[in-house]
């Protein structure tokens, strides 16, 4: 399969995939029209396989499907779509490690992350069949007597799902678990450069429905590029939209879903920090420092890319990192040991670089790293970058693993940058002071989403709600009740006696 | 107090309103700059008092003093904050007359309906002050030994609100009452045409601070028009933008909030019906359709303003209604007996006329009324039409009495002819059976926020969340979880442990 | 294995069973050092296998390992936990043929039946381990500035559970399942006349606990009698005590739980009535009725013991169920076509005969049924009685397939007449009017804590708390907020600012 | 009034006193037929003024009227029943000074905390209105189609409430606003030894009730002693009892009130202990234990009772103690400046006697204090004792402002010393550590069901609930989910289809 030489991927059957695939799941069927495109292994850029992309005749087929499935998934007992969603999770299960080894592959994060990505589903699985018991409605005291008044959420139809490379599948996960015990059917458009994933879960979502006898348009997905997405953003079918992606990117899907008064659940750029005070146990400070900035390559949103540091552990904490990233094994994720991957494109190796000119024509200091590594692959240096807080580039989300240090004296101070980037995605502080920590999560506190206490920013669980603030877009994901985004909400009153009261006491004729 | 000879004005000095007025609270002052305009009786065209209205630099120096303000009002412990809006509540308490009638008065609005609104923003005040103790976070069982998860909620620090003639007092109740037990200075821009409701308003609170020695910049309110709304939306130091008007102009605020990624609460255009089935208490139904359609002179968001009969009770229905709008009393809002009053403004007359002629044109019989009454005042008659559900009108919002009767055959047509429209806000059944209850509040029955049986489309009770979807805008307001949209959401992962596991059991280094 | 011939009990071995058993599971091993008891098939009498119980002594050495364990599990996390519980279900699930074959052999319930009581159980894994992500606590808002509220969950430590014979596994689901994400240790007393299946289960569960690592001691579970319920009672290191029984076995564990001050929950007799309106769906109603009458012979708590029928509809209901009970298939619950099998034991036919004799005594009149069936087994006809309401027997619960019908006028009364009872477990109504439904649910409606419109009084979704009110002990299983009764709930303030303020504002000192 | 000299007692006619009063509040009328009883200044042991108890025929005949006005009240919609409770809480703040200085005068509390307790009634009454829109149900998903499943929250009826010297008012108020909003009336007897409280508070009460046309046996209230208090225990009209005393007395009530089969709340002995670590800020743990220790003279149920010192600071924090001790103010509650007042009767004293004579005999050394003071009233002098955490006198609850001090070296030892006494109500760390933060409220910490960090064991705030475990009974009042134990739970399962489909798929027949 494929040209690639530098892995065996004998695995990849076992998933379903082969050396040519079809990019689109229509109405229950594999169906595509576009051209064909190359998933590429980013640690040597050879082909892993080829795709056949959807068009955008093919979406218009798969959304007529999929709002007539939607009429009978919407009306199936929630009890009975978390079952459907169990067998998922167990699917995905069986499926663990060739899956996670896909997403090592073809994303390029290393093999431990690509497991835990897929793990992530499985979660997220478990914890929609409790849901699906639990998505409960209100009764809510009426002021008014023989009347009562309800809450009541009913599904939405159709949830569609825009996702980013970086995590090709497990974004999929939150929203997919979620939407589908909420009762709506799924279209799904994966990133245009980890296809193979798109496929291979889909397919085995597919088979769990097929089992079940029920229509496969309920999960629609497809292989596609910007025009997918643009027709899922103005689809007036499609009530919810769920974007992962840049700022930039997300205010355009905003933009076009808001106008047909759609709604839009945005999960975009991060610039997240770490503050470290005086008193932190610098040991974990570093080992999660270590961890947020170069995990991934720093390709996660919740990556940490601004480390602000008290002056009087500021030397000593760089010293130590520094002698992480000196040590830090880059190379083949699938490679027991190595912790740094490839980026996943060329073009993010030009960004990368790009990023570097632009750090050091505006005053900063590269204090390790800073360098294309020579490779056949997308390999670049895990960077240490000494720089002002206002220099422009600290404001930017650079998708690479380049991390800006700056020192400050006090809590407020720290607080101040933290909160000084127009994003506010995710945030992370070390100190051992309950009043620090309490203040950092308190209303002068962090201004972002993910409010963090001696861990890293990145590493959610999925119990909690996930997503960020200002131009990270708002949205939540996974738990807490994340799964009313899904759904409409009604509120009923209901009159069953024979008299009409009016509320507010309002005596009318 | 002006030159309305229609009125006894006295009243208006018990609320702090004299005949000239200064429509700009700012940083504790009463301060404007702007023009100066008039507040007109819509009873007579006559005019009530001038009021200075606030120029766009009145606005920067009201919202510095508050962005000042805010960040003492937000850590003043949520009780406390609780504590002055119980205050608030009982100052409106004791001027729930003078301010009802005002209401009646300024916006045209019957006594009944003028008192029952600022009785709402007492119900509100009342709730709030509970709700101020259960402005509860979550603590999250967390996957990893020695963590703890919270979902935090802390205050945005400043909501705007922006508020419609038609309810000129009770959305600003709404909407202040919660902002402000959650930490939040409001920023309030009431309608152009009602600038005396918006001051007296604005005093009875600015009095409960003041009492409090609390900073006046808590609440900041502007008298203005476009400039001031348009300097709300752009102005990033404001979160949240709440806006109550017509879904075009609501689609633009949305545009320009989020174009800096501040959010929205919107309360949009709605465009609701009536099903009447044939197995309904026809009693119940008439009365309801009567208030809901000729109430506030058609000028709820909530009015109904499609009916669609059974066929079976059609031509009795018909009859029914037509006989009460053939007796309902229009006049003075403030004279006994009277139920129906005015049109706002001339310009509302004006639209009343464009819409039956329109609605001639577009095939439309006019069952009762359909003219405009010979008055100084903006009267018109309650109008009764029967049209085709596809007639181009019956898309739209006319903000006026006049009703579109239309017929059908079973429960899902009738459902199917509800949904047809581009708004969702309020809709409501009458009926008998238990099934056609439950289908109608179910995920395949209607599709608004707000979906009643056996009573009106309007008249909703502050415990439940108010608002609608679609072209309404999504929005929900009062009570229910209404406040989390006014509060800012953060997950909190705290290690209080000594070691770093991550999430999903990755291994890192 | 046994000398039952009426059955092929090859199965048994597939869960582990032999011909002798050994009764008590004591800190992760097989052990008992009582006598030796039989379990008896009662549909033949038969012995299917022996089974040496547990002793006291056992016991004891069961509880002090129990106690060593739960410090362990206790801080385990609870997502963690959940996994531990998934498995079980995922064990359970490869296996509920043969377990529900086992609850028809043993309890004497019809094969359908059994299996359903299994799959409940799996069910319930299946919401317990969503639930393990969602064991919430609060965060709220304190009046003090630098406080914090919090209302924390933590385990209780050891749960006891106490099953009976009608329900011999599906209670110990609903308990321990919900116990056991909870963080708490289970100690199981399983019915004495059902021990094969207390010891199939308890097998199940320790090879999950064993593929884990975890001390089997987390399940402790015990074959044995009152000897060992009443140490359960008395011990104080076990903090709850969930007791499924009648009502009168019932007081006395919880007084002696209570003197301990320890808590019960508990699920204690029924005496549960239908009620047909006039205008019911009669032919919903009367399936219900024989499904809720004799469905398990009458031994469950939920089985519908009285009748109450609108006068009107009287004959016609009693007809329709006299056709019913004459054709209904009695034998062999594995048999196909069965739909009621034998009483549990002898004791539980005699019971029968005196509940018979006792009716004819306070002047019922036995319209159908009344004897006991000639044969090996514990075979009884299902029973209709028309009897007064008045009459001593009918405020009881007699466990058999005896129904007593009613006649009414008006619903008023028919509501008396089902809460004119000690117990208040399960009752329903049929009707088709909305103001019938909401008054029978409403404050005046009732009184019982299962309160159904148009199904029958058994048959409860997981979903939804269990169990009832009055002298049926107060207690709720399964879903809800159930699970708050298995945790201990603590009320923390946390100062972290360097103040003293207190509450009420009080100035001390 | 009165023969008392020491105090001005005009206020008490503002609140409706006089020299002789009526102790039975029965069906609107105030009758009583039972013995003339004195209530008696404890700071002189005069008489204030002297009151005729109920009798057991008096306590009848109020619940007969009870029972009547119960099903008038439970049919009111709850805001409206807010309504009410508001304008309870307004009555009572216009008299916050004079109903303040009479808990002072009677209980012997000082004028500070007296004030406090009213406040504290204020406070439930408005965080009772708002609940009054939010005593939600619940509509969760059925597996089955066309049902529906309700959690329906409905009156219990009539709650009795059975209240202690100590907070002869508050506890009156957490119980009677919340069941009053929850839709029940409530039957009230106070402390023998406080009836003018009972009285005053009574009085307003009935006159809220009589402004708004309700009929005054919705609040029902009796002076009496334990004829009384055990007519309502064995009531069965009253299905929830609300007990506020010793332990000892708890367990009696409790078993008399389930024998019928009713629920009880209670609020038992206290025991509470305050560790301080080696990490504290002594300064804040000094004042702490100061007021938790001898505030309200040692008898609220919340008075920390034992002293954990970590060694290291032992000798300190001993110091700073008795400093405070030797200096505080000793005397009539009403006078400036004073911290102790009296205990609250003669025998009070006598019980202070005895302990300090157990203390001494089972080797406790007297660091300070010991002594009854020479007085016409009952005030003895806070005292400090060195004592072992084995001796017996240690797990008593004690009802005086004595302290056992002892010493330990670890948090884990800390811990177990907490937990080492039956009662379980409330417990208090001093720490600046977060990891000693979270275990102590953790699964392996406090077993309390108040666990505060750096504040008194006392000074509950409302929004919390109140009250402990183990032999501190269980209950939870005042504010989380506490009004649940005022209602009754239903669960609904509502078939609106006409098929049959049963839980967990079983086919029957």
């Amino acid at each position: 399969m494929g040209s690639d030489q530098s892995n065996n991927l004998e695995f990849l059957k076992e998933i379903g995939l082969g050396s040519t695939n079809i990019g689109g799941f229509i109405n229950g069927q594999w169906k595509a029209n576009g051209s064909s495109v190359t998933s590429v292994n980013p640690s040597t850029n050879q082909t892993i396989a080829t795709v056949t992309e959807a068009t955008v005749i093919d979406y218009e087929e798969g959304l007529q499907a999929c709002s007539e499935a939607a009429k009978t998934w919407m009306t199936i007992p929630a009890p009975k779509r978390g079952e459907i969603v169990r067998q998922i999770g167990d699917a995905l299960r069986a499926k663990l490690d060739p899956l996670g080894r896909l997403v090592a592959l073809e994303m390029g994060k290393i093999l431990a992350e690509g497991i835990g990505e897929v793990q992530e589903i499985i979660d997220m699985c478990d914890y929609a069949v409790g849901l699906s018991r639990q998505l409960n409605g209100s009764i809510i005291p009426s002021e008014r007597p023989d009347h009562m008044m309800f809450e009541v959420w009913n599904p939405l139809g159709i949830v569609g799902v825009i996702t980013a490379f970086n995590f090709p599948c497990a974004v999929l996960g939150w929203n997919a678990c979620i939407a589908l015990v909420c009762g709506n059917c799924v279209v799904w458009k994966g990133a245009p450069t980890t296809p193979l994933i798109t496929i291979a879960i889909t397919k085995l979502i597919s088979e769990v429905l097929e089992r079940n006898k029920l229509p496969g348009a309920i999960f629609t997905s497809f292989c596609g590029g910007a025009d997918i997405g643009q027709a899922i953003s103005k689809d007036r079918r499609i009530p919810l939209v769920s974007f992962t992606g840049s700022s930039k990117v997300g205010a355009e899907v905003q933009k076009t879903v808001n106008e047909r008064f759609g709604k839009c659940l945005l999960e975009l750029s991060g610039n997240n920090a770490i503050i470290v005070m005086d008193d932190a146990d610098i040991k974990l400070a570093v080992r999660s420092i270590f961890f947020a900035a170069v995990g991934t390559a720093g390709q996660r949103c919740t990556t940490c890319r601004r480390l602000f540091l008290h002056e009087s552990i500021y030397a000593n904490v760089l010293d130590q990192l520094a002698g992480l990233y000196k040590q830090v094994k880059i190379g083949n994720p699938l490679e027991k040991g190595t912790l740094v991957g490839p980026l996943h494109t060329r073009s993010s190796v030009e960004n990368y670089k790009k990023g570097i000119a632009a750090i050091k024509s505006q005053g900063g200091k590269i204090l390790t790293g800073g360098s294309v590594l020579e490779s056949d692959g997308n390999f670049v240096q895990p960077t240490i970058v000494e720089i002002s807080a206002d220099a422009a580039v600290v404001k930017e989300e650079l998708f690479a693993p380049v991390l800006y240090v700056m020192k400050f004296q006090n809590l407020e101070e720290a607080i101040a940058l933290n909160n000084s980037v127009p994003q506010g995605l995710s945030s992370s502080i070390f100190t051992q002071r309950p009043d620090t920590i309490f203040k950092w999560i308190g209303p002068r506190g962090s201004d972002c989403g993910i409010v963090n206490v001696n861990i890293p920013t990145n590493g959610a669980e999925i119990g909690g709600a996930f997503g960020g603030e200002k131009a990270t877009g708002g949205g939540r994901e996974a738990g807490s009740d994340s799964w009313k985004q899904y759904m409409r909400r009604s509120t009923c009153t209901i009159n069953y006696g024979s008299e009409l009261p009016l509320a507010q006491g309002i005596n009318f004729g």
